[in-house]
């Protein structure tokens, strides 16, 4: 006999939270659409060459591989065998792995379908990912990501048009947030006019940590590698300018820096036009830590919740390049659902009306009342209520129980009297209020309220 | 550079075949609601010992394994290395499998979860499975399954609810069915009065074949395991037996018989009481492969197309048991989602209304009108119109191409004269016909339509 567990990282859900999920999904799902965003989905499972050696070492290392089936060992890398060579003997005998993110996916996607798609394209995807990590608190190997894209154009409108709609995610979910936006062209004139250039990755990973490890722990990190303390604190203070003309100025020799600027400025003109509810605040030390973004990036706090990120995203001006398209840009916005969900459980987010899922469950007292209520069920489902039936005619008591526990907004209960004058009694189950009416009755009263 | 392709037996969707499947979901699903059944999740990646031993030697070979992460080799059975035993090596290379259903994982979730659930629990689940079947027309190794149970309860009005249940999802997808119903204790009366009872599980697996192999095939499997030509030919004459009260007299020596036909008849009488749109029949030669069955069962067959079952269930008497907790009986249904798919694609059965995302693109004939459609395009999304924008002011012939390939129903048109006289043109994409409106008389235009 098996002793039932699943493995570490990976979660069930019970009824309520699986609703208070769909409830982020939908949300989220239902302003992708209303944006212009197409669903499209991809297999979990991707070919290994697909995903290898597009999210670095780590990521490599990170990424579950699916054995081949059969006679695996037959076709194995027989020296990596004899060597013990775990690391080695991978590629001949997985040929498989489950998707890392949504994004590498959807490149794939592109290019393999970019004769029937049209560009520009905007698609979303709301769909689970995985990744070896270690697990721990709010860290999962099974979750779940919400990306929406558009590529194929360079057109600023687009930055505008996604922070819109995140501004609209998290007004519909009721949690006020923070929207960061930067542009990496200005991250790379702070490092031209400094004298960063050649550690310009070492750089945005350090400045990416700014908040977590602070200025001190970033300074010994890039002093490590040989640049001296000066240029970093320079560096840092730039990063801090708090106004675009400033930064222009500060910038003036750097053609990309003077470029990032200008896209910033363009941005916020575009979402001036539309406004929005939260605060959307250019922050220059914002650098996310993605080697493909090029252009403006974006990352969502929450305002009154100590948590990471919980949405990011950007410009990458070449996704697709790694599997033989160039040229197309695009950029795109990634929805952490799972801290969403944190929050949202955390401080009661949830709207009660959102979660119910069945209106009424019935009730019956003996054995001809529960064919009769059998009945009436079927009428109210035609009716399109969402109605539940005690499957069999127990004790009434252990009925009412399983009803108080289901959390049933009414219990619809009959018995004799019931069945004989034809009507239900229907009991408010959070007032205890009673009242007696016909089928149609309750149909016609549940209608209109 | 990787070349990319996906994996065999997978599948990319594309905007407008997300749009239908999602339609299949969303009726079902919203069908299941409708029927008091709560969505549960549990993980894509399982224990292996789940899953293993669940579904036969064959299933177990069909199950996705997923290579441990690490130096897996350090760790492995180092004599099954030496011998070059695949097999053997796996369970010490890999401890996790993709789920093969989705009915092993919800019982291995009822037993975790008994504290936390109350019984009788009604699930649904709609989510993606995996197995290594040799890819073909219609077989894929990633498909969706769309599982309805109750657990925790004999009552017979289950069954009924499941093919009332059944019976609406069809008349919703438009699909005319026969929804075939048997009961595995008439199999085994049959059995036992033709004196079949030591090879009930042959006999069950031969007679599911009956349709498919015919009945000389079958007599000559069951011959050679030993059992007389006249048994067999005994057997299935009484498996056609088309009346209820001639089977109960054929079955009077066996007490099992007995009991499945009057289960068979309390099922009829509790589905008379609702009423059904498609035809349910008696079938008494319908055996179902799965072993866990034990009382009534049931499939699908679409009334007008040449395909295999497109939904079945039945009751399970102890599908928990494995995993430890005994006494648990339940019954459920399946909905083939992915053949579901073929027929109405095949048929053209999707109601185009429901297909369609955006309602309008927004065009614009220069860059200040495209900067004015930004605005309008939030407005319309502000009242919950679902709209598109051409997201740079690229040549109107260009745009306009761009709107007629993406079948928008409306195109929004702006140039100079809309801008300055504050209004939309607004073009009908099927008929062509233009009208000059405001913002906010196109939102009232809408809304009462």
């Amino acid at each position: 006999m098996s002793k039932p567990g699943i493995p570490k990282g990976t979660r069930d859900f019970l009824p309520l939270q699986v609703a208070q999920r769909d409830y982020i999904f939908n949300t989220i799902r239902s302003i992708f659409i209303k944006y212009g965003y197409k669903g499209i989905s991809t297999p979990v499972m991707e070919n290994l060459s697909t995903l290898t050696g597009k999210y670095g070492d780590e990521g490599d290392q990170l990424l579950f591989k699916i054995l081949n089936n059969g006679d695996y060992l037959a076709k194995a890398d027989q020296e990596a065998i004899e060597e013990r060579d775990s690391a080695r003997l991978t590629s001949s005998i997985s040929k498989r792995g489950l998707r890392y993110d949504l994004t590498v996916p959807f490149a794939r996607y592109v290019v393999m379908h970019r004769n029937e798609l049209q560009l520009p394209f905007r698609r979303y995807a709301i769909e689970p990912v995985w990744r070896a990590d270690r697990p721990q608190k709010g860290r999962y190997q099974e979750f779940i990501q919400c990306d929406a894209d558009i590529v194929g154009t360079p057109g600023l409108m687009c930055e505008a048009e996604l922070v819109g709609l995140t501004d609209e995610v998290f007004k519909a979910l009721n949690i006020p947030v923070i929207i960061k936006v930067n542009n990496r062209k200005v991250l790379m004139g702070i490092a031209e006019v400094c004298g960063l250039n050649e550690q310009f990755t070492e750089f945005t990973v350090a400045i990416d940590k700014l908040d977590k490890i602070g200025e001190e722990k970033v300074i010994e990190e890039l002093k490590a590698i040989g640049v001296a303390e000066s240029t970093v604190r320079n560096a840092i203070e730039l990063l801090s300018t708090e106004s675009l003309s400033k930064l222009n100025q500060a910038l003036k020799n750097s053609e990309v820096g003077q470029q990032g600027v200008a896209e910033l400025q363009e941005f916020h003109n575009y979402l001036d036009l539309i406004g929005h509810s939260n605060d959307v605040v250019f922050d220059g030390s914002l650098a996310r830590g993605l080697s493909y973004y090029t252009g403006c990036i974006f990352e969502v706090k929450a305002k009154d919740f100590e948590m990471g990120s919980i949405a990011g995203g950007g410009r990458y001006d070449d996704l697709t390049g790694v599997f033989g398209l160039k040229g197309v840009s695009g950029v795109g916005i990634s929805f952490g659902a799972e801290r969403i969900y944190d929050i949202m459980s955390a401080q009661d987010l949830f709207p009660k009306s959102k979660l119910m899922q069945s209106r009424a469950i019935v009730l019956a007292m003996d054995n001809e009342s529960h064919k009769y209520g059998f009945v009436q069920a079927a009428k109210l489902r035609k009716s399109g209520f969402s109605i539940d039936q005690y499957p069999e005619p127990a004790k009434f008591k252990k009925q009412m129980k399983y009803a108080h526990q289901g959390n049933y907004p009414f219990a619809i209960i009959i018995g004799e009297e019931e069945r004989v004058n034809n009507c239900l009694t229907v009991r408010n189950m959070e007032n205890g209020e009673q009242s007696r009416v016909t089928c149609d009755e309750l149909i016609k009263l549940w209608k209109s309220s």
